[in-house]
């Protein structure tokens, strides 16, 4: 019987704490290689270097596992581990533990999630996961303890193509989650501010803060499921298309008289005079 | 009557000629400022700076239009531009114009489409305008035409909340592109292959390259309407949540049971078996 191919990636970096807890829970479940950034790519979003090389090189942080790290960020982990170092697709890729929550809209900014992304646009089943704790001391006992189940889980019953998992797991003791949900993204933002500083040289710099709000009352979303105790597991995809707003446009829009205009219309004040 | 504020961001970097274009294609919609990175960030994808601050400086490359330079990413313009240049939120944020495609897949890793996405975020009116040509001699005039429509029809008609157009104009001149489509984005993906070189020291390192492969035979897709002489325009959101996917994994998986597993329950081989 072949053993499963299990790829461990992150943002945070290989020598996090987060992804050792990762490679420990998922290891008896196949084999296991680890390909992550050789620096902290935190909130890298998408990113992917094409403007310079990348560098590889493997190193012995986990025992007797194969592990390598990377000069790029995760996605870019993602796509050499595949072509450079597993010259196959692996049967599974996961991706953390994060340090720090990848819950509602923080999916679009987090390199975790970004990494399990492009494994599933590659047909990889995938999933991140994250632990709603930032410290570098955090204790990922509760989060390798679920990861371990959802991984098993992937790789018995499978994901519909182009879909994924974002798993986040609330800061609590393992006997005091309640259990998993499965659930939407929840409508959330980040309200910015940036402190405005001066440098030793009387030049202004900016540091980004936040405060992150939900607007989001459901009780089926992965914001309600964490304040309530449970493991959040929403499946992703990777078709932004609004498909509902296709027919707004068609109504609103007079789109044949547009592509045809010669000349714009003058505005029509509708919706900026006093 | 007031004017409408026009937000102008780019990936490619302020000095790039598709900027230039975007500018004068909008200018005389409203009060245009413009808030871009100082160096190109093609590839950025949702990127933000998290680790170090940010600088921004006010620069004079479009005339009597106020324009700034900023050290971060698309999206980093975009909020720092929203908490410190226009201190409200715009009535529009156009980013562009990009030099090549962002259709279908490539809205992902592209940086000016982020910065449209993370201006939506803010309940923004936003699109991101692409051209089908890569080269810094490209000749912008089609695509200029159109940015001004949509623009002006954002305006006018404005977008469902949260989201956004990803506009893509085909490399033709004006008088043979047929139109636009309202289009969904198409399913495609890179293939991807490193090339490896040796550096003058010996070590090895990595070039990405890649062939986007379309899988998607549609004719209501961003790709069909390109290569069919349209200039594509897909809505986007970005609730990332795979609906369809909920009810498989409550069908598949044994969410009540798995959770409670004191053990989890041994491999079945179900799918590694020789």
């Amino acid at each position: 019987m072949s053993k499963p191919l299990i790829l461990v990636v992150n943002d945070d970096g290989i020598t996090a704490p987060g992804i050792k807890a990762l490679v420990n829970a998922v290891k008896d479940l196949g084999e296991v290689v680890v390909v992550a950034p050789d620096s902290p790519q935190s909130a890298m979003g998408h990113a992917i270097t094409i403007n310079k090389p990348l560098r590889l090189k493997q190193v012995n942080y986990f025992g007797d596992i194969k592990a390598f790290h990377c000069s790029g960020t995760p996605v870019d982990c993602v796509k050499l581990a595949v072509d450079k170092v597993l010259h196959r697709k692996p049967d599974l890729c996961v991706s953390g533990i994060n340090h720090g929550s990848n819950s509602s809209i923080n999916i679009i900014y987090s390199g975790t999630m970004s990494a399990a992304v492009e494994a599933s646009l590659e047909g990889i089943p995938s999933v991140g996961f994250s632990y709603c704790d930032y410290g570098m001391e955090a204790d990922f006992t509760a989060a390798a303890h679920f990861a371990k189940i959802i991984s098993d889980s992937l790789l018995k019953f499978g994901i519909p193509k182009h879909s994924l998992l974002n798993v986040n797991i609330p800061k609590l003791p393992l006997a005091e989650i309640k259990g998993m949900k499965i659930c939407r993204q929840a409508l959330a933002k980040w309200e910015e501010e940036y402190l405005e500083r001066t440098d030793p040289f009387g030049r202004p710099y900016y540091w980004l803060t936040g405060k992150f709000v939900n607007y989001d009352h459901g009780q089926d979303t992965d914001e309600w499921a964490l304040a309530n105790g449970f493991v959040s597991v929403v499946p992703v995809q990777h078709d932004l298309t609004a498909h509902h707003v296709i027919p707004f446009i068609n109504e609103n829009w007079n789109f044949d008289k547009l592509a045809n205009a010669e000349e714009i219309p003058q505005n029509d004040s509708k919706r900026f005079n006093i």
